[in-house]
């Protein structure tokens, strides 16, 4: 019995990733195919018809990653809106192929174990807060920088989906009303400025401003890069992209008064070259008393933090 | 037995008021007292010096709003911030006096019955919820518009009190990082932009640049009748006030996912002029899915709501 795993399964518009997890918390591995494209999806139909490629995919990765052990349970992670059971994807732009596929259903009748979904960004707040960074915060905000923004609130405990489990969306949170626009189609977005294509924004802007020209093809973790090699104009758009950050701590700060903020995500990596920026203008504006016992870290788990959060429920209930 | 009434306390920095209210929560009355001074608040010692005259104060105001009818129990509602285990008020600008006051113990020895503290705000939002615009809500968001902006979450049927208990401040989150000075030392707080000064603030300046110059008395009641009876200034000064509380919903859609936002408080009673331009711009700026089953509503109890939440607990306990 000791030998069984937990499944880890990431579900993106690019990959489906697969992690065996022992019931203690470590990952042992990871696997991962390219996503059944939208043209695979098949039907549009039932939970019976259709969705051939889904189907087949997904056996063959949960399998890879079982490497013949036993399978205790598998926990899923997807970018989306999830039903209000939690047992399908709802609404999805990098996934529509699975719009609608009874995701749960199908991973019980095949494999016989008990399957939870969750929001990714909610995944990795689970996985911080049980084995990463957030250790100890029974009140935990985690923000996942990516080309989006997403934010997973712990409150006292339990992880918020929102009062009709459309989930919590602290990227979108305005926090300018006349800012760029959002992909949502808000404009003045948490995401509009920190999230990589905001950030790729401002870095072409101050670039253009100072007779520079970067490439087309600039990606966030050059930036970081850069702005650590000394260049000025990389380490000025770190550095407001910091601050920008600090002004969604400061909000998250006074309406959460979480022990912990934990960042995630590529650009995250700059480590305190963004966030002491970020927790300046956090301080600066919100309450001495919430930010005195708050501290802001860099995530500890790397892309392990989803898969480890989304089976942290059925090892937290079941061992 | 059922002849017993619960007081509901809403201790302020002017007055301390307090209701008689049935079980089945009738407000049945309304008395109050000049709140006891700073001067009056004696030594600064533990629970059993000083504070002589608000021990004499509360003592009869809770007797007075009994009217010879037993006590069931006693709720209070407080601006400021309490202690953790919610007995105290640890820090309020307007109570001084009451800091360090055993609050709950004084009222449970002196009259033998169960008591319970809560933030005025949150005290609101438990009121609106059980007896007011907010009934059928498990996820509801009550904005109090004062001279400050309170706001009260109800989480899935629980109030929200911020990980540490210091409360949750939707009025101190930032929506325009360059916006006006906030009382609280932030710039660009929701309160800077739907607070009462806040909105004198911009009548003022309106007012200015347009060559009129307002009294230096005016309150915004007067610029919400002055709006009603078709003053233009006044009714765009009142329609950009609704755009930015629209702002702030938005960012409480986005993270709450709540069935209904409700809205009380002086210049609340200015109503749709209000609050049609807050639902148009919250809907522009939230997601269609989480605002199209969301209902922006003025409250319905007034000064009622704060006392009868105070009290709602220990009836939903103990009846």
């Amino acid at each position: 019995m000791r030998e069984k795993v937990y499944i880890g399964l990431d579900i993106g518009g690019t990959n489906l990733k697969a992690s065996p997890i022992s019931s203690g918390g470590e990952v042992l591995g990871r696997v991962h195919r390219p996503s059944p494209g939208t043209t695979g999806a098949g039907g549009t139909g039932g939970a019976d018809e259709g969705y051939t490629e889904i189907r087949t995919t997904l056996s063959a990765l949960v399998e890879s990653a079982a490497g013949g052990k036993p399978i205790a349970g598998i926990g899923i992670g997807c970018a989306g809106v999830l039903s209000g059971d939690r047992r399908a994807i709802l609404d999805s732009p990098n996934l529509r192929g699975f719009e609608g596929f009874p995701l749960r259903a199908f991973l019980e009748e095949t494999f016989g174990v008990p399957t939870l979904l969750e929001n990714d960004a909610n995944a990795v707040a689970l996985g911080e807060g049980w084995r990463g960074a957030g250790t100890g915060a029974r009140t935990l905000v985690v923000v996942t920088l990516g080309t989006g923004v997403g934010t997973g609130f712990i409150l006292d405990g339990e992880v918020w989906r929102g009062g009709a489990g459309m989930g919590s969306e602290g990227g979108h949170t305005t926090i300018d009303p006349q800012g760029p626009p959002c992909r949502c189609g808000n404009l003045g977005c948490l995401e509009a400025f920190v999230g990589a294509y905001g950030i790729l924004r401002r870095f072409r802007e101050a670039g253009q401003a100072s007779g520079l020209a970067p490439g087309p093809d600039l990606g966030v973790q050059e930036i970081a890069d850069a702005a650590r090699m000394g260049d000025a104009l990389a380490a000025d758009v770190l550095r407001d992209t910091g601050r920008f950050l600090g002004v969604g701590f400061a909000n998250f700060a006074n309406l959460f008064n979480p022990k912990k903020i934990v960042v995630t995500g590529g650009i995250s990596r700059a480590g305190d070259a963004l966030l002491d920026p970020a927790r300046d203008e956090m301080k600066r504006r919100a309450f001495p008393a919430v930010t005195e016992s708050l501290e802001v870290l860099p995530g500890r788990l790397g892309d392990d933090a989803g898969p480890l959060g989304a089976v942290y429920p059925l090892i937290g209930e079941g061992d």
